[in-house]
């Protein structure tokens, strides 16, 4: 028995007298036979309960969703008004041919200058993007077969798609060989698919891609679930003659934020191999990274494109709830074919930005800040080179930024924990009960153990939450066009040699990891992460920028001015061979 | 550990291989010492969980929760494509005057023929309907002040507003005489606001209604709680004129279908002391079925003003989900302000209706049963009564009845005992949090310690069945225009002497009584109560008539004709003076 507490409701909440407070995570932080011993008391009957009811009561939570009266309505999807159109913005017909939309598309991009890419070989580094794979197809100077080949190669002898450190968790040389070649064919017969024809992407564990099975991960996701065609992004990217060289490493099911998987081994960070790529959309991210694909695909239910984005150095972008359709996400959906996840995209990681930034349109733009959250961060250099970038950013082209106050941050994180752990532990049930729990990775069954926790009323209770947070946001972007923060709270951590073999649990820095990311999940709002600079142990850092709902096109303008400002020079990140080395 | 089952996507699923199953309740009737007993064990740490494990099992919610793949997105709230809108309905703007919306209401309704009330006086009784008091207002037949006199000391005599048998919970003489004379000198200077003006309505305890508390039936609610306005339905009833008699009496928070409420008392069934009438809006339905008011409004979230208008023999609409403002609604909510809702539109009992059938139109009506369904019933006078109204319905107007299937009637039941269950959990936490857990009656105690263990995975896969039932519904609706059942599987049931004093559990009767209201429910269609005639004892029987969404019209064009038909002679219920000195 507590104490009521009763919430005025949201609209009546004086936002002077609102105080941050520092994000204060209780609890172990434990690897190997401590870990292993840990997630089978959690499992036990009297004693797990007893463990999570004393975590969650560490955590506030039971105090927030059980003794507390929230006034507001659930809100069980995010829910807003309609939004004015962005300027300059030019809506595609979704029902359009994916070849025709990609050649719309390509007019709102600058023109390209392959002189960059083709004369400037002194650069100490340079990614290859989608445009200068596509200048150097249409020009004659290599074929989707020789880079191809290239990839097996650097694959095969690198162990990429191996254990102890994969990237890939499935692929297919002769595949990967038969796509280059149609398209290396298109090409030689001048009718390549479009400008994506042979560009090269990687596609995360979680989205449907054949021939692959979609594991999400696990070992066994495959036995419940036969892939039966594309994803519907995969297959619209299909169709204009991209090629899909497997499936990208991942935090089993998508249930971390480290990229820690012990079913397949761990992907390491291209930047430093000791330490994590971030997750769940590990191996995107660091395929990416290495510059072994152009573009890879994730999912961002809770910062899983942008966390490992911001740790690998690239962009990760998380697109508006509903943008697209979600058909042929596998993820945290056990054997079921739909998709139930309210807060889910798909959403890409590119090594950077190629958009036309129209530096007009940047002058009027106000960016939000709330700076003690901005710097409630592991290191002050994270937030540093996020401030600087924001000066960057307000001298070339005169954005202003103002000071904003985010209310309820705390019950913003139980709410988006509850939702999506909840939506989590349903569509894990049934396969759990038929037997494959005890297949789960130790990480995957310590979030479950709490998950299952969960009442219904809690659930309930942190959709009101949400209806409160969409209120307060909705209101700052009364003020301003974006929100932004550093994307993570600290650059990529450690691994723990004792954490490869069984996993771990670590939930502050989880903390650290998930800190900005949340309410572009909770709300639906999208957001991406640029890089900004690298610590001074040469790690990435990445900002965040959150734009207003369906303003992709603001926060890629954003994001494209900020990169040109801080992303000259990009740092050379370790070879897949450097890793292996390392271990 | 269970086997796990994979449903078929709804739309998959072979309607000719449908069997219905009948509906088979497991658990224990007990009332008295024994009850209390077993709610103690239910609220006890260890012992409650198994139980309730137990109960759980027996009834295979978790097999259909938690070992099945259900393979539909969850739907949260009742989602259907816009709907075309009726023939010949005029839809009113909701921000009109309420009294103007009145006025332009009446033009649909046929003229009012005084000659049948007031010179048929050889009926063997007749309800006063609203128009009857109009008429005999505006001619100066009796004044409301009159009529107020004579409610007085009706309940005053009869002890209506105190135990042991109330249907008043709250009662001011002095108001209601107020509210009646300021409507007397309205008609005295001519100005009468509307048609309802100097109507009697009572409204069920769990709607705002200045000058009282709302307890919803329960003890405490006042004291976290105060009502500062009207609900919106009572402040727009309040500006046509209607006066208010006191907040009725109702199964405490909702929570219940028979209407025992040990708290003040168990309102009697006016066509028979000894039996209950049904809930949760015991004291409205009774109020109006005694003849004391010509309306009352209720709330109905699974049924609460279906069943006890059936099981008192006169007129209950629940109204299409969104249909209105639920501001002022406390039921369900514990302390808080909001409505949370998902399925809980506010609705009127009435005596009878009066509305303008348009035969036409009714010879064109498809009526569906669903015949093992309409016929799962505790007596077959229940369902045979209902069959010889459609078949007079049939032959008076040439309606044609189709049978349809629906599947999943079980795991419909539990998708809705999950839904309202939780949200109702999920407002009662604070206070019982708080110490007011045990000033709950039993029936209370035993619902809430059910809903407590409903898991938020449980409550999204209860939403994933929604979406299934709502596709056979929509489906069932292109080949139909209402769907027909019994309002209830039995009529009034007896009240044990011993369930009076702390209450009772009695899954079976409930199982009866909620057999056919679900669906509008869930699925938020419109639904209409039409009392139909006898059984051998008798106790009087409801047909329901469920109508597509915002299909209210059409549903109150087939009631009243079906009230024409077998409506005519209409029995004359017990006085509540009858009540008193049978107990």
């Amino acid at each position: 028995m507590g104490k009521k507490r009763v919430m005025l409701p949201a609209k009546d909440v004086d936002l002077s007298s609102v105080k941050y407070e520092p994000e204060i995570v209780q609890a172990p932080r434990l690897t190997g036979f401590l870990f292993r011993l840990f997630v089978r008391l959690l499992e036990a009957p009297f004693i797990g309960s007893l463990l999570l009811t004393h975590l969650k009561k560490e955590n506030k939570i039971n105090e927030l969703l059980r003794h507390t009266v929230i006034p507001e309505e659930p809100m069980f999807k995010p829910e807003y008004p309609p939004q004015e159109k962005e300027h300059d913005v030019v809506v595609l017909d979704e029902d359009g041919k994916p070849e025709d939309r990609v050649k719309s598309a390509l007019n709102c991009l600058p023109h390209y200058d392959p002189a960059k890419l083709w004369e400037n070989s002194s650069a100490p580094f340079q990614y290859w993007k989608i445009r200068d794979y596509a200048y150097a197809y249409q020009f004659g100077k290599v074929t989707p077969s020789m880079v191809a080949e290239r990839i097996i190669s650097i694959i095969e002898e690198n162990g990429i798609d191996k254990p102890p450190t994969p990237l890939l968790l499935s692929f297919d040389a002769a595949d990967l060989r038969k796509q280059a070649a149609a398209s290396t064919q298109r090409f030689e017969e001048g009718n390549p698919l479009s400008i994506l024809d042979g560009i090269f992407i990687a596609i995360k564990d979680d989205i449907d891609c054949l021939p692959y099975p979609s594991n999400g991960g696990s070992t066994w996701l495959h036995e419940v679930r036969a892939v039966e065609k594309d994803a519907v992004c995969v297959s619209r990217l299909r169709s204009c003659g991209a090629i899909f060289i497997g499936k990208a490493n991942m935090h089993e099911f998508g249930m971390g934020t480290t990229g820690n998987n012990s079913n397949y081994g761990t992907a390491r960070n291209p930047h430093a191999p000791d330490r994590y790529t971030g997750g769940s959309s590990s191996g995107p991210a660091a395929i990416v990274a290495s510059g072994l694909c152009s573009a890879a695909l994730g999912t961002d239910g809770g910062g899983s494109v942008r966390i490992p984005s911001s740790l690998c150095g690239v962009v990760g972008l998380k697109i508006n709830y509903g943008r697209m359709s979600m058909e042929g996400y596998a993820a945290m959906l056990g054997a079921s074919p739909a998709n139930r996840i309210s807060m889910k995209p798909s959403t890409p990681c590119l090594p950077t930005l190629s958009f036309n930034d129209d530096t007009d349109a940047l002058g009027s733009l106000r960016i939000g800040i709330y700076t003690p959250w901005f710097n409630n961060v592991h290191s002050t250099e994270v937030s540093d080179k996020c401030e600087d970038a924001l000066n960057l950013l307000r001298k070339a082209h005169g954005c202003e930024v103002k000071e904003v106050v985010i209310p309820e941050i705390m019950e913003m994180r139980t709410a988006h924990l509850v939702s999506i752990g909840s939506e989590c532990a349903c569509s894990l049930n049934p396969d759990c009960e038929d037997g494959k729990g005890a297949k789960l990775t130790y990480d995957t069954r310590t979030s479950l153990a709490l998950f299952q926790t969960f009442t219904a009323a809690d659930y309930i209770a942190a959709q009101c939450i949400r209806r409160r947070i969409m209120h307060y946001f909705l209101e700052i972007f009364k003020k301003v066009d974006v929100i932004v923060t550093p994307t993570t709270g600290m650059t990529a951590p450690k691994i723990h040699p004792s954490a490869l073999k069984s996993g771990e649990t670590d939930m502050p820095t989880t903390g650290y990891l998930m800190r900005f990311v949340v309410p572009a999940n909770l709300l639906g709002f999208p957001a991406i992460s640029v890089p900004v600079g690298y610590d001074k142990e040469g790690l990435p850092i990445g900002l965040q920028i959150i734009g207003r709902p369906w303003a992709e096109a603001t926060i890629l303008r954003v994001a494209s001015a900020v990169e040109k400002l801080c992303g000259e020079s990009q740092k050379r990140p370790v070879s897949y061979y450097d890793i292996l080395r390392a271990n």
